[in-house]
């Protein structure tokens, strides 16, 4: 298990993808299935830890990401006879080094941060095993593997009440994420809003966000931990996701429907996928229908949130395609 | 020979990494030596070319430098079989492919960016087979297989007067060169100064030599290319080389005394390997010696100068070392 070395694993907040390497390699241990998690060497975790890096480079000013990216993959490699498959949850990289060693290795594509990165996946389509994290995300030029949605702990969020009389926005700040627009609404609508996450975008903040907090109707409580990021969720009447961009998938989304909390996400990128129009949540296409969708969150049932969380993004369901996917792969080279 | 791809092979005007590997290149297919260079697709070449990157990332803003490089290392370790030895004129990113093929790798270390990039050398010390650039740039925690100073196409240099009137100095416009230093001692000693090179910091430019810059006494001219850099190295007097750093090596030093002109420079890093103090130039202290060393130029015999870059850093001595070495390494595996 290949993981990604901007953060430490599990992430202590942000870090989608170490998150995904952390819920997977549990999982695949749990099962019986003999792992070794390269990460970073702060990481906690039930399989064998292999680090280069002392510590993520997002998180510890010593650590140059070149040299322990390029250390961390390498290390990988040069054991890789001792694996029957690779995951790689850490984005192109690993993947020049793929036809130098016969293990197969099984990438995970979290995104693409820009076309610009695709010839790579392009010169290694035919050896990949792409996993797409989303069917929104699959690229046209690329063949893919299997369409593995995200799943989380759900049993570590708790089914929340939703009366905290707040409206939630977690996740990076920055324009894709559209936290100004889920301030605009949570005013129209007349409701308080919370925002939780890390400042991505110092301009934007400065510029669009910090003024509008006042700690009453806007309040901005900064990145956020499991235990307070479930609090928060459970006493959300709902998640305000309006993305300006294709997000290819959502963590906080799902998370969100595991505490119970409806979400209201602009139709892009893997929404669709996510969110049930109606049942958990509305696809809304401008501010009017978003602050609609705010006066009509009565008409959800919370329930239904839970239990689409527990059967379509549990951890168990996604450990269980990518461990079919890996054996699949691996008798395929045998 | 896996080039850098920052620029195409040979550089047009900056490039000494590009330009060793053009100069290396050359020399063993002359020898007779089967060659294949790894560069960008615009590049120039006796030997046979394999291209991933269309252009250098320093040239051609559509080439990302990570997705490239990651694509043009990758494909010279994918081809490992078809040679005998794999000379990495790249940095230390080829390094961690090494350990994944047979064929030797020999690293030119070029220099070290920084401290933090040392631990992938660390850990390739035992199959790096270094080759440092001279003796002043060895780093003390780490093997070599050799030191070999770069060496330049001698014939291609004219043998000039001298007679210009004017100081030179030719390199990157960057504090590390003393391109400030360099116009202080010019008109300290009263003499005209041309200065030549590309921009490499842009604020040092605009606060430290703009200014200064008024067409007669300070001439900025900016990046040239190989005649008007032949032209400009032949009718000046020196070259004022007041580094600041510990300059690994300096091609424009060995590039002017092939002119015949002889160099002014700080005794730091490789210079004194380069420069015989009062014999093809002058190793200065500060800025009282440097003035001195101007005034002092009539004591300086240019000849020396050009027959000392013919015997000590011709390209022919440096091929020489170099097939030397990568003979015996192959060897050394057969």
């Amino acid at each position: 298990m290949l993981a990604s070395i901007a953060h430490t694993v599990p992430p202590r907040s942000y870090g989608p993808w170490e998150q995904v390497a952390a819920t997977l390699t549990e999982g695949l241990v749990a099962r019986g299935h003999d792992v070794t998690l390269f990460a970073t060497a702060d990481s906690t975790t039930s399989a064998q830890l292999h680090a280069e890096a002392p510590a993520g480079y997002e998180e510890d000013p010593l650590v140059d990401a070149k040299v322990y990216e390029a250390l961390h993959i390498a290390a990988a490699f040069e054991r890789a006879d001792e694996f029957d498959v690779i995951s790689n949850q850490f984005d192109f990289l690993p993947l020049v080094f793929s036809r130098l060693v016969s293990t197969p290795v099984v990438t995970t594509i979290h995104g693409f941060s820009s076309e610009r990165i695709v010839p790579v996946y392009r010169a290694y389509d035919d050896i990949g095993h792409y996993v797409a994290i989303s069917d929104a995300d699959r690229h046209p030029g690329l063949t893919y593997a299997a369409t593995i949605h995200h799943g989380i702990a759900v049993e570590d969020f708790t089914f929340g009440s939703g009366r905290g009389g707040y409206l939630l926005f977690l996740g990076r700040i920055h324009p894709d994420k559209g936290t100004a627009e889920a301030i605009g609404v949570a005013r129209r609508a007349g409701v308080r809003i919370v925002i939780a996450g890390i400042v991505q975008d110092e301009d934007y903040f400065t510029r669009r966000i910090a003024p509008q907090i006042d700690g009453t109707s806007v309040t901005y409580v900064g990145p956020v931990g499991p235990a307070e990021r479930d609090r928060l969720l459970g006493g959300a009447m709902a998640l305000l996701h309006l993305i300006t961009f294709d997000e290819p998938f959502g963590l906080s989304v799902v998370e969100s429907l595991a505490a119970g909390t409806p979400v209201i996400a602009r139709p892009r990128g893997s929404m669709p996928e996510l969110i049930r129009h109606g049942v958990t949540g509305y696809l809304v296409d401008d501010q009017d229908a978003a602050v609609e969708a705010v006066q009509s969150l009565t008409d959800i049932d919370r329930s239904e949130c839970r239990v689409d969380a527990v059967d379509r993004f549990s951890a168990d369901r996604m450990v269980d395609e990518y461990e079919a996917l890996f054996l699949s792969i691996a008798e395929g080279q045998g």
